[in-house]
């Protein structure tokens, strides 16, 4: 980390900044120049914020050389995490397709889709058992029993299934659950984080809303610090100033994150535009991006499900949309 | 709700959106024009997904015509509510002071603290026991212990006291605390605030980073739903393109919020700019704006506790900052 | 246009509200309902500002049901519009690639570089003339001079030229350039495009930083409604938090705009990213959004014009960009 | 400037790339570590193109210790710069009053206005001759003959006027304008800017929608660079994702560009909220947050001339706004 500081600023107060450094267990290199002083720390800054040191009224500027993140970092791991889920990989060179309902509302209604998906490629199924919604008149989920549904689905499909958690509390009804989804708005819950970390479950971590890339390997970290490396990170769209589409799908952070880590990097389209019809669009251009896989709704009757309408495909979308990606990825092999 | 229907669409897919709408027990104003169909949704649309709704192949624009927050909704409580924490109170004509440090890190600290904010005018006293860090490796507050050293300061000094909830796990070290905060990456933490909801404490939920002020009083509307109408709003800054601060203080919301909801507003000006130098200029905004309160940080030790230094006034400052603000309340009545 | 009216409004305000309305040529229809009074405006109302309209004290929301578009608009032009350019087109079934330097230097260097990109299948030379600089130190293009450069690589190649006018007193000098782009920043300088709507030329207007796609498209109205309906539209990255990439590319504007308007739509990856590294999957992902071309800037000596090296790609690896993504296309045909 | 390079990197490319730094006049001091190199660059580095360098391949990382502007920037020239505007002045202890009406619509209506600010307080006249519209179908202003119509209500009431420029063929129409205000679509208009420097005429630079206080201050520099010192800051709301008002006013933005720049700052309410009823307490703040002045939409006939209602204050509001200004900076004092 370098700081620059102030024009101007009494050696005293910089010698304090110096001293607080030093006390966090790092040395000091500081350089005096002709018109500012600038301080290189040298040891494991990983545990200092940067925020708060930009904020103290001596410092002009400061940067980070090394990234605050260890276990989720390219340069420290620089072959591809491939994590195992079952029968299905999720990293490195196959392409991994999560598809399903939003909610889990009946066994017929998961069972019907989950069929479907497997019959048109999907490698696991998704379905939302807990459901996250910000008005608490909407339904909120068939909780426990949908998971039980889920299993049910697995068990007629061989697909793993994926769903996501709300809160800790909720963490023994995962235990059969293949992936353990963190949703946007819980990104920096950092408590689950933590009891997710204790676990070897495979995590999918969604970006939070207005979460910056560092931000999301910083949460990443926070599981991979309790011992679990099992972490699959999904780009799913951030708030702009743009309302064509729900939020605007970051593609450019596929190949920054396939930079910056090792983790499995995965696209969430249907929630990235919340809109069926750009659902196919923007697969192909995860597929495009480099990206390990995507994540889809798909509903199974039209006329009735129509929660599912607005940014779900129907089995037979799905399928041709499983083929062209396929098409896509042999195109770039 | 308003919705417009895209021009040549189906009549049958038309008939069948209708009866979907029906079937959520609400009535239909159908207005069949020369460009466009729409329709006139007629009954309680809260629990429609206005969103879902967007995405439909066959909807052109859909507009709300009522709020779907209904218990924080001025409309239907027109008179300012009036949050009472012991012998304080935030709403209505009072300007709530709440101040202390970032962290709790030891009685004397506390105390300390405790005693200069109480004699420069605070109403209350705030200090992290729980602490969201975006790092693993960084210190995570002295939890139930400094919850502890809380209540004795607040033994002390007479004053209330507020911290951070960061999981609903915690919320039985919660008892003795009159105002349990909910922070920005919280807000959306829907199991939390449904437990919360199911108590009569008083909550402090602050505004997310990336949330929309309808957003944040659906947040206070889930608490409301259970019972719980001792909700006080804060605007803590949000998340824009500027990095000049750490984020946007967006003070407009005052003003906007005081016209939505019943509800008090307070501001907290330390967090919205990360920049002790700016907390005095935005504490007196918040006064002019017309906010029923400020939450400030103040720490007591400049040299040591650096980590404060950042954001945090001294108690001199504090001080000078509360007589100031008292002067623009005085020359704004 | 759809207004509704704020609860509990005089209705001596109503009436003055329907009497302006009146007064812009349009008639009103009132519906009056139990909780809300909605005036639906019939008549052309693209003359509206709809910010105003929501500004007003009596005035509870207000959507437009008619997009305040008409030239660009789909709905009254179905079929693709396809821009000529001498023996090149943009738009319909064709993928346009237009390649060359950040800044024109010499004729070596515009000549090389447009022999190079010709070989390697770019349609047309891009290459800039004046050059909008953020600071006023920096260099500020080869101007007039570069523009005859510029003609000289086409009289040697055959490839039509696009490039950047800054202000309408520099129009002349554009006499025989192909394709007049016009900035992000200046997409709403609108003295400028009512000049260029006054030409026949074509004209490719970038997307402002900050621009909202109906934004853009009612820029592309200023230039049509001149007369002018040669315009080509360009996603080139949005201002969002993410600092990863010096912009956010919004890959779903392209079928987002393809839905909107008859118009071309094309993606510039380089400016999008300022990264070259991530210039190739960035192509990939336009040509599988449904793009009708890109816009990649390529620089021809690495290791002098290291201005360039930045997120410009070497010739050879653009000759592989235009390979792979001729190979994304034939995919998804 | 310091640079961070990435691990790892061939000596080859980081000689050329201090070969590239020393060719722009400038020396380098080469700093080898364990994990990392840093240059540091040494010279005037205000024509180094900071984008340009983040994006090259072998750069990790780069900051800036000194700022590119020089000419606005408060460590050269650390008093207070007091603009002066015929009797009037913006800048240092005094608080400008700039209002007047959104557009210029007769003789009678500017000078009726013009009477009644000046009445209330107001210390110079504003009114849009060109007007800027989204729409090119929206009424463009009277222009020449705008300009001509605030001449007589100067003449009449003593008040500078301030008015906006959208192109430099213009110029010639604002000889006799007091201040030629330059918008919030043009703030990177840089022919406009630099003819703008080759006068002396008093300049107000309103904010882009999406531009950083660094930015802001580049283009005043363009300005300043051609020998024109005198430039008005104006703060006037930025794009988020927020839609309660029409912009969200950075209000933080009035302490950190005093810390940044000599220049004066004032604040527009209206533009910022487009809201008429949030205009007074979001000028409260302005004072409150130390701004140098505001500038204040007014109209005189609530009935005919709704365009202003939305976000303009009848003459009677605006001068309650003055009275309760003058007491929040008496307060502050």
């Amino acid at each position: 980390m370098i700081i620059v500081i102030k024009n101007n600023t009494d050696k005293a107060q910089v010698d304090n900044l110096i001293d607080w450094v030093k006390s966090q267990g790092l040395s000091v290199n500081v350089s005096v120049g002709q018109e500012q002083t600038v301080l290189g720390l040298i040891g494991d800054v990983s545990s200092i914020d940067i925020d708060l040191v930009r904020g103290l009224s001596v410092v002009e500027n400061v940067m980070r050389i090394s990234e605050p993140y260890k276990n989720a970092n390219r340069k420290f791991h620089p072959d591809d995490t491939i994590v195992e889920v079952e029968n299905a990989t999720v990293g490195g060179k196959d392409f991994a397709i999560i598809a399903g309902p939003c909610s889990v509302e009946s066994k017929e209604q998961i069972c019907e889709i989950a069929i479907a998906v497997k019959q048109a490629g999907a490698t696991m199924l998704r379905g939302g058992a807990f459901k996250p919604r910000t008005s608490p008149y909407d339904f909120q989920g068939l909780r426990g029993d949908g998971i039980e549904l889920l299993l049910e689905a697995k068990k007629l499909t061989g697909l793993p299934i994926v769903t996501e958690i709300m809160d800790l509390s909720q963490l023994e009804l995962f235990n059969d659950v293949d992936v353990v989804q963190v949703g946007a708005r819980n990104m920096q819950n950092m408590e689950l984080l933590k009891a997710l970390g204790r676990t070897k479950k495979p995590v999918l971590l969604k970006r939070g809303l207005s979460s910056t890339l560092k931000e999301l390997l910083m949460s990443a970290e926070y599981i991979m610090a309790g011992g679990n490396g099992n972490v699959i990170l999904c780009e799913r769209g951030i708030r702009t100033f743009e309302t064509a589409t729900r939020n605007t799908l970051d593609i450019s952070a596929v190949p920054a994150l396939k930079e910056f880590t090792h983790l499995p990097v995965i696209v969430d389209p249907s929630h990235a535009s919340g809109i069926a019809r750009y659902v196919a669009p923007l697969t192909y251009t995860a597929a495009a991006a480099g990206a390990h896989g995507v994540m889809i709704e798909v509903h199974n009757n039209p006329s009735a499900a129509l929660c599912d309408g607005a940014q779900s495909l129907t089995p037979d979308e799905f399928a041709e949309v499983v083929t062209k990606t396929n098409a896509v990825l042999e195109a770039l092999k």
